[in-house]
């Protein structure tokens, strides 16, 4: 790429400059750039107006991410596609997916356990009452995408529960069971390193960051039914929404 | 706590034990209790029905993301409370958390630039078009919540890098400056491992979980003028949202 014509280069230090060029790859990437590679270094450094070592520093942080794999002679290519998830409407992982290909869930716990006390508090049933826990690995192809905990409330768990888990959302089971919609949930997002346990579950590396989202979701009615902690791999899944000023 | 009468306790393996345990009190914690101090490690194992060593590691997890301290004899504590950011609407950080107190902006680079084509793209302008960029390490107290790039277009910059950025949003001075008012938001929301120079800029240990935010702010007609990537500290912030069953 030829540098524009009387450029003004952005004068900082190498890391800051990294930092910059490391984010506006890695959402070039994200949103199917980069097919046959990236560029040299020497074209991202004229493109970005920055110095050739702010490039090589900004490729190894997306290295070390896991995005992006670099070999001599082949040259640097995207090791891994991430996938949207929607924060805009309330739709199980199956559903959000559809259209990426298969979800597969590998159930891990499927029992009725008594509440701890802030889950009932949550699910607003009495300390100790019964809740079905359900612990799920969901995989897209051949990688985990999350790792999810569910409680719910029994009348609705232990019906949820008979049906076959491996191909369908949780959400998709209460709809059927209750005969009732869904209608909304309040959702958390923190981002967590990775304990060593789960990484092993997710195959990621031990720190790897995780999107950690808790749901609770209401029935159409107001009660409150399901409640999921959510890990998801960071370099899997981008979630996305639209905001408006109010 | 006493425990509760014919509990059914979750037979699982320490460590997914552990994950449930450490899920739970993380988000009570976050919820504002425990103000004084965690309870005993036998007083946990009973309430959630499962080993002290499963307490013990879930504490531990809690602890390497520097969320409790625990000490002999004092016990365990809260070391650090998170703050909500609202993904339900369009607002500045200082408008989000006017009610925790004050949001100060050190402002790490003003300066124009030439726009480098992906960031041209975004914003609609040609290639190498100057932007206005501005990077703000922004804090709430004496430790930093945030790290925001801004890319601005230059119309609009030239006249936001006149007025003071110390203390004032960028949102409330485009909307100043332009007379009219923002519009919508598109938002992505990852979680990124922290590169060691950010990491030492926000004041968190390498690897740290951050969540990084593209966020691109167009005017109530339509055209987009302020890209942001934002990196909020994992231990800070928390975004949260209410999602409707569509």
């Amino acid at each position: 790429m030829t540098p524009v014509p009387d450029a003004t280069p952005l004068r900082r230090p190498r890391a800051d400059q990294a930092r910059l060029v490391a984010d506006i790859l890695r959402h070039q990437i994200h949103a199917g750039g980069y097919h046959d590679g990236l560029p040299a270094e020497s074209d991202l450094a004229a493109e970005f107006l920055v110095s050739r070592n702010a490039v090589r520093e900004a490729l190894a942080v997306l290295k070390s991410e896991g995005l992006i794999d670099r070999e001599p002679k082949v040259g640097t290519h995207v090791a891994i596609r991430k996938y949207d998830h929607g924060l805009d409407a309330l739709v199980g992982l199956k559903e959000t997916f559809k259209d990426y290909g298969q979800i597969r869930n590998e159930v891990r716990a499927a029992m009725t356990v008594s509440a701890p006390p802030s889950v009932a508090a949550r699910l607003q049933l009495p300390p100790g009452e019964p809740v079905v826990f359900i612990e799920r690995l969901r995989y897209l192809g051949d990688l985990p995408l999350s790792l999810d905990m569910t409680y719910l409330a029994s009348d609705i768990g232990e019906a949820v529960i008979e049906h076959p888990l491996e191909h369908h959302d949780v959400f998709a089971l209460i709809e059927l069971v209750t005969g009732t919609r869904l209608g909304h949930a309040a959702v958390a997002v923190e981002a967590v390193a990775t304990d060593p346990h789960s990484a092993a579950i997710l195959q990621v590396p031990d720190n790897a960051a995780l999107l950690l989202m808790e749901r609770l979701t209401h029935l159409d009615d107001g009660r409150p039914v399901d409640l999921e902690y959510i890990r998801m791999r960071g370099d899997r899944i981008t979630l996305r929404s639209n905001l408006i000023r109010g």
